[in-house]
């Protein structure tokens, strides 16, 4: 694994270089792990001029190999409380001979750049936001794989979770049943706080579950993902509570469906960002629900659950193959309801069988 | 309430009018809750010439009056995805007329800060870092009324918990029914991810719940704290497995509550933060543990799990009255397990009957 890293951190490198960089910075932690293959809490790590170190203030949690860091980095742990990480980092690529530094501008706060500055005044800093994000957009295999495995453990979950009787039941403990599921399932966690949306609540994006009851004749939409080996992924599906659905519960379901497709049939490597999202927009566009669409209709994932590429009316770039990304339009009705679909898949080159779809839990319109 | 909410932003408008600014952007979540009564995600708060704004991104959640935003504010929402409610509240400000801004700097990032510059290049940026987290240390009656009824939720589901066989179960899934116990009483959630550690593990601060079982002759130690109405508390006891605890698990636990003792009675009114830290750490330290001791003995509590102030041996500063806080030593033997114990206490005056144990769950040594 470790060459996995040693890679990552040299196209980093050539990036800062090209910059005019001769050492950088990353502490965002996402950043961190990706290129250190573990981030200990407030973890930096530094890309020196003669050798590359992770500093934390804690020592790293090496009971799994998944939480280890790479041994080709030299380990600076801090005793505690004694400072930021970010400042010591910057110390060390003085010590090293660096005369710049490239940091996370997009992450650091005015106050550390600061005292960064202040300890190391004649360190030229300089600007890397977004560098590490752009490696992380494509991902390998091993990193689809982890993605892979997140997504049956969500498909598992929620399977379990609607062979259970619903009604009578709140928000709140369907969610955290969904969580304990995870977890028994094996995954690290949940990826994001698990939506579990009910009667008028359902379709409500990042809806936050309430004491409300399942009750008869509600859509019920539940939003899940869990955490493995640190990658997140996504699912979101909607049911109806009762043996027949309304008929506009049934026309909506359908057209939201109809979106979600066409977002799931647009992604091709080489298609541009917002024409993934006209896709599944039009769809609810032409039905009349423009004002109810939610700014974004997909997003990557990976070591965040919100990360780029991200599909909406405004996103520039393309999809490239083995960008994972989510595809969930939706439509809220206030006082209503609404449905939601939402799947994580792999944008694949048609030869290779076009998107892989990583949620695989049905998509039919289910009354339970 | 409303009018809580408006004394505290007079409070830190004189602060900045101090600080010879006009204006004020309040960017972290905490401090955005404390003074607006509510922070929807990604919202920031301006204090401004002529008028208060929360701009938030997403429209508030209004379904209790405890997540609503205080009704004296305007509320300015943006249309989804079109960029940094801090931007916008930038130039909020300068149609008020403000030359000058005080941002909150150790929140902010470069890239942040460096926005606002470019759109709003003749408004004077300057600092307020730190100030709201000051406003927050010392709690109303109502603040600390919160926090009594989580330390309530939090004792009833430890308490729940030590009724039920606990011998085979890991660490997870007694981590994980804590938190399911949390909400069922009334929490809005765990205030941080509840820490179940056995045998070897126990007594490190902040372990991870692993998959280990529990097993007789183990220490057991438990951290968790429930989130009620935004604030978050505390409690941490250990346990031992089994019908009677060994010498050495005797004799650390006596060494571990006498040095909780004492940091307890340390709380007075007047009384400096490293003297209520030094008060605990003596005892282990004289006891040959001083290499086995964590950085900090306790800290604030509050709409944040960890605030201001620090009990730390470097810590500046007293306390005063109806300031939160947690004492929590602990002693972690590598290979063997230890001990912590924890408490969220408010300080109160002598006359009041001295410190306010919130975290009532007992601190004998039970044999589970």
């Amino acid at each position: 694994m470790s060459e996995v890293y040693a890679i990552r951190r040299t196209r980093l490198r050539d990036c800062c270089t090209a910059g005019g960089s001769e050492a950088a910075l990353v502490s965002r932690p996402a950043n961190v792990r990706y290129l250190a293959g573990a981030a200990p809490e407030g973890a930096v790590l530094l890309l020196g001029r003669t050798e590359d170190v992770l500093v934390s203030a804690d020592p790293p949690d090496d009971r799994s190999p998944h939480t280890r860091p790479d041994d080709s980095l030299r380990l600076h742990v801090m005793p505690g409380l004694t400072g930021d990480p970010a400042v010591v980092a910057a110390s060390l690529a003085v010590d090293q001979g660096a005369d710049s530094l490239a940091v996370e501008e997009h992450h650091l706060t005015v106050t550390r750049h600061r005292e960064i500055r202040s300890v190391a005044p004649h360190l030229r800093l300089t600007g890397i936001a977004g560098a590490v994000e752009r490696l992380r957009v494509v991902k390998d295999e091993e990193e689809i794989s982890c993605l892979r495995i997140g997504a049956e453990i969500a498909d598992q979950a929620l399977g379990e979770l609607l062979e259970s009787i619903l009604v009578g039941r709140t928000e709140r403990h369907l969610a955290l049943e969904l969580e304990r599921r995870l977890v028994d399932h094996g995954a690290d966690g949940p990826a994001f706080p698990t939506s579990v949306a009910t009667g008028p609540h359902a379709g409500r994006p990042g809806h936050r579950p309430t004491d409300r009851r399942v009750e008869e004749g509600d859509f019920l939409s539940v939003c899940l993902g869990a955490t493995y080996r640190g990658y997140r992924c996504e699912i979101g599906r909607t049911f109806v509570i009762g043996t027949a659905p309304a008929d506009w519960q049934i026309e909506l379901y359908d057209l939201v469906f109809s979106a979600q497709r066409a977002g799931r049939e647009a992604l091709v490597p080489g298609a541009a960002c917002r024409d993934v999202d006209r896709a599944a927009r039009q769809v609810l566009d032409s039905a009349g629900y423009a004002e109810a669409l939610p700014a974004a209709t997909g997003h990557g994932v990976g070591l965040e659950i919100d990360e780029d590429p991200q599909l909406t009316p405004a996103a520039m770039g393309k999809l490239d193959a083995c960008v994972p990304v989510t595809v969930e339009p939706g439509v809220h009705l206030p006082g209503r309801g609404g449905v939601r679909i939402d799947d994580t898949l792999v944008v694949r080159p048609e030869a290779d069988g076009g998107p892989e779809l990583l949620t695989i839990t049905t998509k039919e319109l289910l009354a339970l």
